[in-house]
């Protein structure tokens, strides 16, 4: 098996250049930007650690189809912070901050034709199924953005409703990611069947504790402040298990405290305090961090289906820096 | 040779159901609402003619790949909108305009994933070649996108430079959707060469008679007011031609009108009748006539090269479609 310090230094060379052409510098400079303000390349990463479990020599067949869902899911992000109108991001300006609307709406376009550039270096034998793979999460990413969006307009959202979005938003991606690299390792249908929901249970449980974190965490860590979804009425799964737990006047005293004004320092203070003390009263967190410990439970029954030895401890490692946030 | 009926119920079939999913509606609806209103299919039009100069019998694998084309276009045309601040396309409101903003961007994402869909239906022994041709040509859009907006803020771009950004924003997906037919079609490399230059130049002489159109064509058939590049100040050929000929009194002049106001009706007309008085001053009607001409013979040139008798004839009469609106 490859190693992981092999990984490590293959992503290393992936995105400390990415090669994007060079003109027009208007359109592709942003796109240099978004890479180099880095991220944990968790989707690349997984790719290539799913590719690892089945084949042991890496070549651009792999390098460049795995750096494709790093490129994919930047564009993602340019267009998410536009329609979010969120000025940071990783502690910097976003693109249409830093450039404007229009750049980051064309930078994304071509970022996002990149992403195909990249996927079309797989191999001929899987480029087949990898194209038709990563397109049909490319759609669903778009189509979890759009209910995230339509969901912001509803007072409360059923539980099912938010899995379905977070599954489709986040999810998705990162268990393409990991079936991506199966296919192109060899892996069988069923292999690689099972390290795509080995990533989207995974993906889930990312997102719950991106939730809890957002509320609990400790913003040096977590890198934003804590209780930004509260501040910004934004659903998570909190509030979502919060108004579904709560009895009829509990739950109206808790619509109302999501109903507060959150404009200056204090306000937001007051907000998130009494939004958490409904949170507290419900025993919110611990289910929260029961929900991570159990997908991520449910992750590693699918990984231990097709893996075991050396490489079911690579997939139980990746989940624990993934998700292990929590404790 | 698959008759010109047959290619026309088929592309009818293909654009009065395009197939899209559900849901969530407010991410596909305005894809429907796009394809619906429709346009002259003239990409998925040439790739089928250029199909079927080499093959005979219909299926999914060229009319799916074929489709791409035209859902890739109208991402194109959906976020240029939002760019351009265009309320109108097609006489009917424009997706930002109907809908908003956001909605334009996320649902230009999820088109040009789409028009991905669809390629990946092409025949496996040539979807490596096809699916690189496609992005490239993908690519090369946005970057004509791109040097249109940068050209905005020029007094004067140099006719090269023109030249060069409408075939990038023109250009290659009409010569893309040429060989992209070809190559699905079981064509030689060369043929499919040669009918991408076809197509490329057919490009560059569609965008010079659509600019000349644009000065002097008869409103009622062109469906836009005439006149409108001149009043919203974009580079056109007429203009760079005419600033490339003048003598330097007469280009400090031209200069000077195309920098008049143009918010009101008598603004506009007043600007319209300067800057065709310096058009037609250095005979530039007449010179976009010729350059039309000669662009549409290199086209034919290279369809000589690879077709004859019938098939010769059906490009040619698809050149004339397509550029002979200056007659």
């Amino acid at each position: 098996m490859i190693s992981e310090s092999q990984l490590e230094s293959a992503l290393k060379e992936l995105f400390d250049d990415p090669k994007f052409t060079a003109e027009p510098a208007g359109l592709y400079d942003p796109l240099r930007y978004m890479i180099a303000i880095g991220g944990k390349r968790i989707r690349p990463r997984l790719c290539l650690l799913a590719y690892s479990l089945f084949k042991d020599t890496l070549d651009e067949s792999i390098l460049q189809p795995a750096s494709a869902l790093e490129v994919f899911h930047s564009f993602t992000l340019i267009h998410d912070d536009i329609m979010d109108r969120s000025p940071l991001r990783r502690k910097v300006e976003t693109v249409w901050k830093k450039w404007n609307e229009d750049t980051a709406i064309l930078s994304g376009d071509v970022m996002c034709i990149e992403s195909y550039n990249r996927i079309a270096k797989a191999p001929a034998a899987v480029l087949g199924a990898v194209l038709n793979l990563f397109t049909r999460t490319a759609a669903q990413v778009c189509e979890g953005q759009q209910y995230d969006m339509d969901f912001e307009k509803e007072e409360q959202v059923p539980m099912s409703e938010y899995i379905n979005m977070i599954g489709l938003k986040t999810g998705v991606l990162i268990a393409c990611s990991a079936k991506m690299g199966a296919l192109i390792g060899g892996a069988s249908q069923t292999d690689a069947d099972n390290l795509y929901e080995y990533g989207f249970n995974l993906g889930l449980a990312f997102q719950v504790a991106d939730d809890y974190l957002d509320a609990y965490g400790d913003e040096k860590v977590f890198g934003k402040p804590i209780g930004g979804d509260i501040v910004n009425n934004k659903k998570c799964w909190l509030t979502t298990r919060a108004l579904e737990k709560a009895d009829p006047a509990m739950k109206s005293a808790l619509l109302e405290a999501l109903a507060l004004p959150s404009a200056t320092a204090e306000e937001k203070a007051v907000k998130v305090a009494k939004v958490k003390g409904f949170y507290d009263a419900l025993g919110i967190a611990d289910e929260a961090k029961n929900e991570i410990v159990r997908l991520t439970a449910v992750a590693m029954d699918y990984a231990a289906a097709s893996c075991s030895g050396e490489g079911l401890e690579a997939l139980r490692r990746y989940a624990e820096k993934l998700v292990g946030r929590t404790s």
